[in-house]
């Protein structure tokens, strides 16, 4: 296979002096020490990973990759398959909640539509196929669409890099997905879809059970590729490549190739929920050096994402009980970073100010 | 006494007309129903609140009182007491937390200084007195005292009012106050000193301690104001008025006056931390309509303020580990708010989209 370069190639380090010089700051400023608590901590992750005195978050960037989920005919979603298609139209013009907040925080938006629909101003189309195979009795991708979808994900990213993009953010459009991005987590986390099943865009009690043993079916056709022609049984079930290609998605492939692909080029990336997370942990399984680029923006209410981000150690910034998805929560968290930033940069010290420093220093 | 109206004319009620309106334009954006969990809610809230189809919180308004405490001789604060003066310049030169934050989120900052320190310019100068009586031995505010700190309180939600302001954030600065504050706490809510006393700006172990014991003398002493010359126990200790004039400080007064006063004239409160929390709580126990015009912004990790939130059946939108005080959790959260009004404002409908509703629907 021919895959982008992040995927494989060493990713840089954050810059540990700047990280340093960022703390000592964040220790003279006035107010008492670590009295702005996660602020202080995203100012100096910041400082390391972009190597700066002066982090910032502007320019912010938001890419949403769509594509479309065979297992759809399963009947495993809330919603038609057609909305996905329909989705991507209000993205375009601007009425979906993605859109709204990409111009309430003045982040620039790209669409990045990895399935077949009419085409439409406004969205980069970058068709694969109208949808991935059924993954409860298939392979969902094929060898050559993951490397495209995950390969789209690294444009993306050389894209963010061109334009000069300081922060981040992956966000998912696809009906379905929850479903892959569940059986995933399951694969690479060794877990029960008992668990970690959960009623996505709003399925009821039923329909999350009919959920469950589609999920369960298709782990049972995932874990029973093993054997002499396959490998050992532990290769398959947790390679990051084979779980995407199993049991992923378009959408959730180009997520995967664009949070490497932004930090193999310096860019820290603001993981959004639950779908956004699973893809953020194939790529930390596949390079664990990458979960320093990362922050966390927020916990959904998806069951399984406290899951997914335990198996990261990921504490998100945001509990707003969530669970929309387009990288709406990340879009939100967004703010955060921004204040973040001011505080760190603009803050007086207690020696420029004139303040006394604690009684017992 | 002469009170300001707002401590006891009825508050105005939320708009129940536009809080359902608001309800129904949510459930047909183009998301599923609640899937922006905690935004719906603050978005319906002020719909509610401000009488409005499109709610909205530009302008925001800042106000942070300072003064000073008596009780400070005891040695209760990590830091010598010169520092409110110092924060009070540093707030006007621009360097503070919360100048950094108005700046950065449009908001307009005024400081009122109800102590007495030299003329600044930036500073609003309503002295009261250089700092309170200790509160350990003796009444912390006079009559006259807690009068003039309420009414301050009542102009500045006056000024908002005038000023077209949308959503208050009230801040305070004053070396010590985490001590009264506590102590107002255990007395209104029958609470162990114990329990509730924490670090403040930064006190070890030992530290806290100490400023456990002068607060047990100073409840001990509130608590003793009771027999035929004072009415029923149950009055001195729990009296809204008394616990403020025996254990507050003229800038929780002065947020008192502020919160009742921006409730009355129709302006919602988002609520910061630990002190402004126990100025809330004091408020809804003299007026317990007031509940219905508070947001709470965030979460502090001082002990006591969970109990404090909890009195008040509050959830607080973040939770980040903060514990600076002046103002600076709730304007951290105040795009949060940005955030929630645009979605509400901005989305488009799933008829306007042409996106298909839940299956099930």
């Amino acid at each position: 296979m021919s895959l982008p370069a992040c995927w494989s190639e060493p990713l840089p380090a954050p810059d540990a002096h700047y990280a340093q010089q960022a703390l000592a700051r964040q220790n003279v400023l006035t107010k008492p020490r670590g009295s702005l608590g996660r602020l202080e901590q995203v100012a100096i992750q910041l400082a390391g990973l972009q190597a700066t005195h002066q982090p910032g978050v502007d320019p912010a960037r938001i890419s949403v990759f769509a594509g479309d989920h065979g297992v759809c005919r399963e009947g495993v979603s809330a919603y038609p398959q057609a909305v996905t298609a329909q989705m991507i139209a209000n993205f375009a013009q601007g009425g979906a909640a993605i859109s709204v907040l990409a111009r309430q925080l003045g982040a620039f938006l790209e669409v990045v539509n990895l399935g077949e629909v009419p085409d439409r101003p406004g969205i980069r189309q970058e068709p694969i196929a109208a949808c991935t195979a059924n993954l409860m009795t298939e392979n969902a991708l094929s060898e050559t669409q993951l490397e495209t979808a995950l390969t789209s994900g690294d444009l993306a990213a050389a894209r963010a890099s061109e334009a000069g993009c300081r922060l981040f953010i992956g966000g998912e459009m696809g009906i379905g997905n929850t479903t892959s991005a569940t059986a995933m987590a399951c694969a690479l986390l060794d877990q029960d879809p008992g668990i970690l099943t959960g009623p996505g865009t709003g399925l009821d009690e039923k329909g999350v059970e009919h959920k469950r043993k589609v999920i369960r079916q298709a782990l049972a056709r995932h874990g029973s590729k093993r054997g002499p022609l396959h490998g050992p049984r532990h290769d398959s079930l947790h390679d990051p490549l084979q779980v995407l290609a199993s049991l992923g998605g378009f959408e959730i492939a180009g997520l995967v190739g664009a949070i490497l692909g932004c930090a193999s080029r310096r860019i820290p990336v603001l993981v959004d929920g639950f779908i956004v997370s699973v893809a953020a942990l194939v790529a930390v399984r596949q390079q664990p050096t990458l979960r320093d680029w990362l922050i966390f923006a927020h916990q959904s209410t998806e069951p399984g994402h406290q899951t997914v981000l335990a198996a990261m150690d990921a504490a998100p910034l945001l509990q707003l009980d969530m669970r929309l998805g387009e990288g709406s929560g990340a879009a939100v968290a967004l703010p955060l970073l921004h204040s973040a930033c001011a505080l760190h940069n603009g803050m007086a010290s207690f020696a420029d100010a004139g303040v006394s420093e604690k009684s017992s220093e």
